[in-house]
């Protein structure tokens, strides 16, 4: 029990020393990463529906629904990565705002996601697409105004 | 990792000044980024469904099978973002293989893209998902193995 207990203690104090300042698990570092990382997936692939809206690409259904779906899969994921202690581990561009005003992040969030859950749908027309881009850019612009920093911090 | 991430962010701007060696359209250094962040959001979530398969996860059908969809979705993306002049413009760990032995690369990548479409049919159940799972991750290490260096060029 004893020697149990010691391996187990030894556990927590190495776990504590990789650890750092942060909490151990999930690393803000790798936090960050993820959430920058969804972002620009999302962001490339919303362009591309946005270069359809813009009858810069043509019109292509099965492409814009597939890319549709995986923008609305994709959309929730970043906001997951913006816990406790993620405001700090690596550069980023996300405003200290988003942990002192959760409140007010949440409901811009919340905007963009609601915007988004409609876009598989109105993929499979081509004006119900381009009407729903503009609803969702607005959103993005939004929080983009609201909580994103012009400059990495 | 602010280091590596400062080197990373110098290498972009360096990038932006030499540009001119590269096609404009896309930037290498986007592109380059573009394959690290769909890399990222791929192993996140099939790990989450690893976990799932080794147990360490309950297995929730609706949640295995839409990060199983999503995992679908964004598998073929990165590899269109390896095209000539990207093996250069950021730091990255692709190997230069990629680029001189080609043919390679996509019967390495075919098998991968080959096994993840089986994926979100497979996650309907917990016995097919953790064979699925399982044939992935095969060809995530054959690829890896043969085309991932150890460290960042």
């Amino acid at each position: 029990m004893k020697k149990v207990l010691y391996k187990f203690i030894l556990a927590v104090v190495l776990a504590g020393s990789v650890q750092g300042a942060y909490a151990a698990d999930p690393k803000p570092e790798e936090e960050i990463r993820y959430r920058q990382s969804v972002f620009n997936v999302i962001g490339r692939n919303f362009n591309a529906l946005g270069a359809i809206a813009k009858g810069e690409r043509p019109y292509d259904q099965a492409f814009a629904v597939k890319t549709a779906n995986l923008v609305e899969l994709l959309a929730p994921l970043p906001f997951g990565s913006f816990g406790p202690g993620t405001d700090k581990g690596a550069l980023h561009r996300s405003d200290a705002k988003i942990w002192t005003d959760q409140a007010k992040y949440k409901e811009a969030t919340d905007k963009f996601l609601a915007e988004v859950s409609k876009l598989s749908t109105s993929a499979k027309d081509l004006n119900s697409l381009k009407a729903q881009v503009g609803e969702i850019g607005k959103t993005c612009k939004g929080c983009h105004d609201d909580f994103r920093l012009k400059e990495a911090r």
